[in-house]
C-alpha cells in the first residue's frame, strides 16, 4: 500500500556544518537503499523550506515506520502520513 | 492492518423521522455485518455529539474505504481515517 | 512541473441518483483524457471521504487551473494545490 | 470506562542515548504494568512519529491522569485525552 | 465524574418564532430536570453567542450522552465535551 | 463576574526536582489563599497534562490578572481566559 | 469593563433588497441608542467583509450579552467577544 | 498604502448558467474601472479554485473596502485583507 | 489609519528580574512617548497573559512598524496587526 | 511563473548585534541580486513582524528554492510559497 509522507527537518539552524554534512550524506545513502528497495517510491521538496513530500510503497504502517526511523535524520524530522486508496481509475 | 475512524454524522437535523429510522435500522444492521467479518472491531459514541470513533481492520485503505462507503449513512458522514501501526510492545 | 492536487467532492447528498451517475462517468471520461495527455499522473482516493489526491504534471499554475476546470464535477470540488520541487535525489 | 489517549513523545533529539534507553526500559516496564492492571487496553504508534495512539480504561479521568502521570516519560509527553462513550451496538 | 460542556446553538434563524419559543420552553423544562437530577451543574451564556458552556456530573460519558440527547434542541446543538479530574487540591 | 480559565503549565521537564518541589508548594499556598478571598471557585485537572480548568470570580478582567499573576508559577503559565455570562436559568 | 467584540455578519447574500435595507436601518438605529448609553464606544468594519470590530463597555458580560442580542441583525451574527483588562498606563 | 486580498468566491455551484455569465461580465467590467483607477494593481488565480490573490492600492481601508464592495459579486465574496508597509528595499 | 495591535510577549521566564526591570521601565517610557504622539490611543492587557491588544493610529503600514520596531521589548514580541476601516456610523 | 512567498524571520532575539547586522547586510545584497535576475520582484513588510511578503518569479519551483536558499538568513527562516496562476483579465 501506498502512503504519502510529509516530512519538516527540525534540525537546528546552529548544527555544526560538518554535523549537518554528514548527516545529509547518511541521509542520501539511506534514501537510495529505500529507494532500491522499492519502499520509498518518490521525492519532492517543499519549495523554500527544509521540508519534503514523499511516496511510499510498505506492507504496513509498522513497516512504513521502522523505514522512516531507519533514516539518519529521524530524530530530528516531524512527520505525518497518510494511508492512500488505490483508486479504481488506476485498477 | 488497523484503522481509527472518526466519523460526524451531518444528517439534517430535519430530517422526517421515518427517514431517519430507516436509516439508522439499516446503518446498525450494516455495521453487525462488518463486525462478523472482523472488518469493524469496536465502536465508541463520541459524548454529545453524533458521531462515533471506531477500530477497523482491512487489508489496506482500499478495502477499509469499500466497507465505510456500504454503510447505509455514509452520503452523509464526515470520516477521518488514521492507520496506525502495531507496536512492539503488542507483539 | 508537478503538483500534488487534493480535491475534496462538495456534491450535494441529496443529488438525484442519475444525476451523481452521470457526473461520475463524464468525470472519468474527462479524467482518462487527462492522463493521456499526461497531465493527471496518480490519482488515490482519501479512504473514507469523497475525496481524492492527484499528481499532476503542467507546464504552470494556469495550465493546471485550466485542467482541473475542466473537470464536469469541477463546480463542486473543492481543491487545494502544491507545487512541489524536484528532489536532487532524482535528477 | 474508556479513553482515547494520543501522546506525542517530546524528548530532546539531544538527549544522551544511555539516557533514552533507561527511560525507554523503564517505559515499558510501566506500560506493562499498566496492562497487568487492565488500565492499559491496547496501544499503537502512529507510524513516522514518535508518538502513540492507546486505549485505556479507568474508573474515572483522575484515575487516568495518574496512570499517565506514573510513565517514566510522562515529563516529556504531550497527551490529549478523549473521553469515549460504550456505543449501544456494544450493550 | 465531572464534565464541561460546550453547546452552540445552529438553530436556523429563519425559524418560525412559535417554533423556537416552543423548543426554548421545552429545552428549560428539560434543564430543569437534570438540574434536580444533579446533571446539570451549572450553566453560563457564551456572550454574544447563542451558546453556553455547563458543567455536568454524570457517571461515566454514556450517561452524559443521554442526558445530552434527551435536550429537544439537541438535533440542532453542536457539542463538545471535555471530561475533567478531579484536583487534588479539592479533594 | 465569573471566568472559565484554561492554564496549560510549560515549566521545562528539566527543572530540579526541589525547584519544582519549591514551586508547587508555594502555587498551592497562594491558590488556598485565592479560594479563601472567594477568587477560586473550581479547580478542575485536565487528565493527561500538566494543566487545570478553573473557575474564578473577579470583580473585573483586571483583577482576575492581578490574581493570575501573583501564582508563582505565572511565568511559566500559558493561560486563556474566557468570560462568562449568568445564564438566566440561574437567576 | 470594557469587550473587544468581533461580529460576522452572516445574512445570505439572497436576501431581498428590502428585507436588508430594513434590517440595515434597523441595526443602525439600535447601535445608535447603544453608543448614546455608552454600550457601543467604537465600531470599525473589516476591510473587505460584513463584518465589524467593536469596543464595547458594559457591567458585565450578562449586560453586554442583552446589549448584543438587542441588536436586528442578531440573528444572523457570528459574534466573538474578548473581555479586555485595563492596562496600568492608562490608569 | 499597498493591500494584499485573498477572494474567495462562494456562489453556489447551482446558481444558473446565465446568471453566472451575467456576474462574470460585469465584475470584468468593474475589475477593469479598478484597473484604470489604479486601485487594482495585480491579479491571480488561486490555482484550482475559484478564488483570486489581488495587490490593491488605496488611501486607506476604508477607500479600499468601498473598492471591494463595489464588485457585482461582492456579496458572495469571502474576502480577507492584509495591509502591506513598504521595504526599505523598494524605498 | 486605524490598527488593531495584538502583542504576547516572549521574553523568556528565566530572564533575570533586573533585566526584565529595566526593559519593563524602558518600554513603559517608549510607549508613553507614543502616546503623546498619537500614534498610541489606547492600550489593553489581555487577562492571564503577558499579552496587550493595542488601538494604534499612523499613517500608514510602514509608520506603525517603524512605531512597533522602536519599542525596547519589540525582539520578543510576537505581534499581529489588523488594518481596521472607519465605520460610516462614525462619519 | 510567480510566486507568492511569506517569510518569517526566526533569528533568535539574543543573536549577537554584530552578527545581525552581517547577516542582515549580507542578505540584502543577495536580495539584490535577486531583483537584479528578475527572480524577486516585489518585497513588502509584515507590519509589526520580523516578516515579509514577497513576489517572486522562476522557471518553475526548483528554481525558487535554490533562490531562496541562497539567501543567508535561510537557516532561520520560516518561508512558506504559493504557486499563483496568471489571471485572464492580465492576458
Amino acid at each position: 500500500m501506498e502512503f504519502l509522507v510529509r516530512s519538516e527537518n527540525r534540525l537546528p539552524p546552529d548544527t555544526p556544518e560538518q554535523r549537518r554534512a554528514e548527516l545529509r550524506a547518511a541521509e542520501r545513502a539511506r534514501a537510495m537503499q529505500l529507494r532500491e528497495q522499492g519502499v520509498l517510491k518518490r521525492l519532492w521538496r517543499v519549495p523554500g523550506r527544509n521540508a519534503t513530500v514523499g511516496l511510499y510503497e510498505a506492507d504496513d504502517p509498522a513497516r512504513l515506520h521502522e523505514a522512516l526511523m531507519s533514516l539518519p535524520m529521524a530524530p530530528w524530522l516531524d512527520v505525518t502520513v497518510e494511508a492512500l486508496a488505490t483508486h479504481p481509475q488506476e485498477a
